[in-house]
């Protein structure tokens, strides 16, 4: 099968520029007897031709490439294949026999890139109520709104009246105390959810953006947790709301008191009832109005905005995660999400220009990426829901997959490969790279409980450190915690009993995070699927500098032939090493659950 | 298989405005095992669900109703089938078992909808140089660019540096005086290439768009023209171009013969080199800027406007096909397109309320629709090339299609419908059904040329006339006329050979177009595909007034069974009518190539 994908083995110019002309490569099989190779652009908009020229052959295989002009700033191609059956199209979404509309074209995106530590990121996501209690927690008196609980008695409540009021007392000091945990895990950046002052414990509600939650420690103890993080060569990124603040609210509080205040655009009242817009008709949340200059200076363009402030020094935040981002700017004929996701980006990047701004979306973000403004998105319809999908355990009923009804049923490896391949075919590699994988987050249920047992989280595991994107685990999961839905899952983390801790799941996601830092492969390679069965999943992580081979399998079955591969060493999973046998293939163990890893010989 | 699509059994607001809430129903068999559905919607950008009720039971179908929303003004909506092995998604592309993007959902669009006469329009479309001569036509000097040529000496030479100047001399007199072969054909709506002075036979190279050209008849012979074709009751469509002017317009030569002209800021000039840009190189196109104020005020917005006053009497142009559409507004960074889509739409809205504007689009227009701009588009990748390589004739080499190398190669049936149902599930039923499906046009090669034969070019007739969209024919097509490329098919109409005339082919042309003007369901109707295989298509047009079942086959084979239909009387192709069985089966007849339309029995 052809191959090409947006990695340096076939984009060796990563960062085009405007005008530029790039090659890219495109890997066809002798056997696939293709006679000649276009690639087809449509700069401004109108289809273009050009043919490929061979470049070198490898292994039965004939490497063409072909010169593109990244005309516009989000350049599109597509390889045209003449094959003596009839021309074949070659796009992000595989081979096919007739003609496709462009969404799945690859893609050069000629903005700026995303900052060069991002690709390198695992990142560890922390629920601050949860996470750990300092000493000067204690001490702290509940706000009123709160439902005080004892941080040793779980689960959680995770539907109902009260679960906004559940206060476990988790501070910033008791997270900067806890480093070392992070650390032997192996990760290195962390993401916090909001700790602006609010009234619920979750945060999402802010009532200021102009400090930190006093219940956390306030200013002083986030500039301590920075420079803590900091200190160990770490970035840290925090959690803003774009879509809306809390009715608790400064701004809120002076807009809601007074129709002539200045505060009263930045939202969207009804001039004649009164009545506000708020997120899902949740009224404490009410909605940003992004049409108002006013919202404009303050969260992002003015001096000292929130967006930018607490980017610099002493919190010196390396970005944001945009909560909501699928929202924001949306409202009947207001469409302002792109205009306002560019603003943010050019914000962070004046401001900081290693700064990232990854987007919160829970379903089809592709429309909002390669704009300009997200660098990425948290892939959950492109990722979560299909390796869920596949790995959920047998009789587990899960309520909903992010609020879609009819629970999490198991699907196949052709299914779970269309829907990932639905979803990042139609962004660019560096959109696809750059977005967030998680096997789970503070909005849904935990990879434990969906997959039933330790065995299938490695699996679920291997799968987050070793495919595209930057890997989120959400604080616990490395301890195997459970929970059943977004809110039941912000368990408190059991520091107070080790015994509890499932030390087998820890090690293994020691070692996939350290497999997957110590490859570049896994970082920056390409992805080219192998195998896929109902049960099976094989994939190639390619690379200038070397590439490994995959093997994700949910249950036994039989072994796996593949023929054009090197010998292999076992990285990761205990498999024996691969020796191509007489007839130039290798056998993959058939032995399941299992996840192995295998770097191929040169 | 369930099925839903955007016609008036299944969404019986056909004009939603922003705000109501409109209900959609969608059939799906007893024998699908669904328990619940629901509609997934996405106001705002975040997706709600909401529970179907059953409506009714009919036939062993359940069809339930959902109520949607019309919150944005393009408002999709998808369905989620509970069913015992997982969730199933229904989009336009069908129904899947794992989530995809939210581009293929159905969509409701608030925006004024296009005028009611274009869903009943055949269109026929006129080259003015090739189609008649009046007698003043040979009273009138050649042009010194051009090459004189015999209109009885064809074949036209399709590719050559002459091409554009061979000039024949066909005028707008010359048509008046043939309307009533468009009338004996069945067509209502006359759509005329460019009749502004050029520099080639073409006209796409406008030397100005204030008058008509003095060698077509000028001004007072297109008066003459359009009360002759409004005076049947019929419409009459003209052709702007939007993207570029001709290197000899007024406007150009002002602007290029001084740097502070208030013209140059129409064009794009490099300010350092005064190098010009224009469409793919071509000098003689110089590329409109519409950044421009002065361009848009000239073009759109001003008094007497080029896109208004040609709408006026004694014209009363009904709309506007726009050529380069899908470049027009786009280079480099700027990206104008959506924007001149909808005001042009405005502005001739603002002229005459029942005006078309209709895009030419060589390739991917899906997202260039639904944008409150262009009302349809030229289907070519979503029609012409299925059809095409699905019927092209044994041993017929064709050079390209629309510039695609390659040439054009026979594909079976499921490879046809993937390519049809891959661009219109983009796009909402509504700018589906109002674009434009074509077998060829003065851009192509004929459709008899591709097919090769009578009866392989009636199937694609047929497909034509019955499936959803406007039909639109190339004068010439009727008679059989053949042409293997674009320049090439601009085949002078053969009025003084009619012994040359495929009358067998014109018969079944006006056949095929009377049923489509008689049976509402061909125009309004849903498309629901009954059945495919390599030489087989079966399709249903259903609509509340009744429905109809269609048949093409581009060879003979097995007869096809079909289960749930009623008792049908045969409309159009001459086989038996339908009767179904013990077992309630129809059989359709095995024979082919041949087309056939049967109504269905209330």
């Amino acid at each position: 099968m052809a191959h090409h994908d947006g990695s340096a083995f076939y984009v060796p110019q990563q960062t085009p520029a405007l005008g530029e002309t790039v090659s890219v490569f495109v890997r066809v099989p002798e056997a696939a007897a293709v006679r000649r190779v276009f690639v087809r652009t449509t700069p401004d908009g109108e289809p273009k031709f050009a043919p490929a020229q061979v470049d070198r052959r490898v292994g039965g295989e004939v490497w063409w490439r072909a010169e593109v002009v990244v005309r516009n700033p989000v350049s599109n191609y597509r390889f045209l294949l003449d094959h003596p059956d009839g021309n074949r199209w070659l796009t992000a979404l595989g081979v096919v026999d007739h003609d496709v509309p462009d969404a799945t074209d690859f893609k050069l995106v000629a903005y700026d890139p995303p900052p060069g530590w991002a690709a390198d990121a695992v990142i560890y996501q922390i629920f601050p109520d949860r996470f750990a209690r300092s000493a000067a927690a204690a001490d702290r008196q509940p706000p009123d709104w709160a439902i005080p609980c004892d941080w040793e008695r779980t689960p959680v409540i995770g539907s109902g009246p009260e679960t906004p009021y559940q206060f476990y007392g988790g501070d910033l000091d008791g997270i900067t105390e806890r480093l070392d945990h992070l650390d032997r895990l192996g990760v290195n950046t962390v993401y916090l959810t909001p700790v602006f002052p609010a009234r619920s414990n979750h945060r999402y509600d802010a009532a200021s953006f102009d400090r930190i939650d006093p219940l956390l420690g306030g200013d002083a103890a986030y500039a301590r947790l920075a420079e803590a993080v900091h200190g160990r060569g770490w970035r840290l990124l925090g959690d803003i709301t774009s879509n809306h603040t809390g009715d608790g609210h400064e701004w809120f509080a002076a807009a809601s008191s007074e129709v002539d205040a200045l505060e009263r655009e930045l939202y969207y009242f009804d001039p004649e009832t009164g009545d506000y817009e708020s997120w899902n008709g949740v009224t404490s949340l009410p909605k940003l109005n992004w049409a108002s200059a006013e919202l404009r200076r303050r969260f992002v363009e003015g001096p000292g905005s929130v967006l930018t402030r607490w980017l610099l020094p002493p919190y010196g935040l390396d970005g944001w995660r945009v909560d909501v981002a699928n929202m924001t700017g949306r409202r009947g004929v207001d469409a302002y999400t792109h205009e306002v996701a560019a603003l943010l980006r050019a914000a962070v990047a004046g401001t900081r220009p290693d700064g990232l701004v990854v987007a919160e979306h829970g379903h089809d973000y592709t429309r909002d990426l390669d704009a300009n403004g997200w660098h990425g998105t948290m892939n959950y319809p492109g990722f979560t829901d299909p390796v869920w999908s596949w790995l959920v355990g047998d009789g587990v009923e899960l309520p909903n997959f992010l609020g879609v009804p009819g629970g999490v049923r198991r699907r196949d490896g052709a299914s779970m490969l269309a829907a990932i391949r639905g979803f990042s075919s139609l962004v660019s590699w560096r959109a696809y790279t750059h977005s967030w994988q998680l096997l789970g987050s503070h909005d849904s249920a935990r990879i434990r409980s969906v997959v039933g047992d330790a065995d299938r989280q490695e699996v679920a595991a291997g799968l987050l450190c070793t495919m595209p994107g930057t890997p989120m685990i959400f604080a616990g999961d490395e301890l195997g915690l459970t929970g059943t839905n977004g809110e039941g899952s912000r368990t408190p983390m059991p520091w107070h009993a080790p015994e509890s801790w499932d030390t087998g799941t820890f090690a293994r996601y020691q070692r996939l995070i350290a497999l997957r830092r110590a490859e570049p492969a896994l970082r920056h390679g390409g992805l080219r699927w192998a195998y896929v069965d109902a049960d099976t999943l094989v994939f190639l992580r390619e690379a200038p500098t070397g590439s490994v081979l995959v093997l994700a399998r949910r249950s036994a079955g039989e072994p796996v032939s593949l023929s054009g591969l090197p010998a292999a060493v076992n990285l990761y999973g205990g498999a024996p090493d691969l020796r191509p046998d007489g007839a130039g293939a290798v056998a993959l163990p058939g032995d399941g659950p299992t996840f192995q890893v295998w770097r191929l010989a040169a």
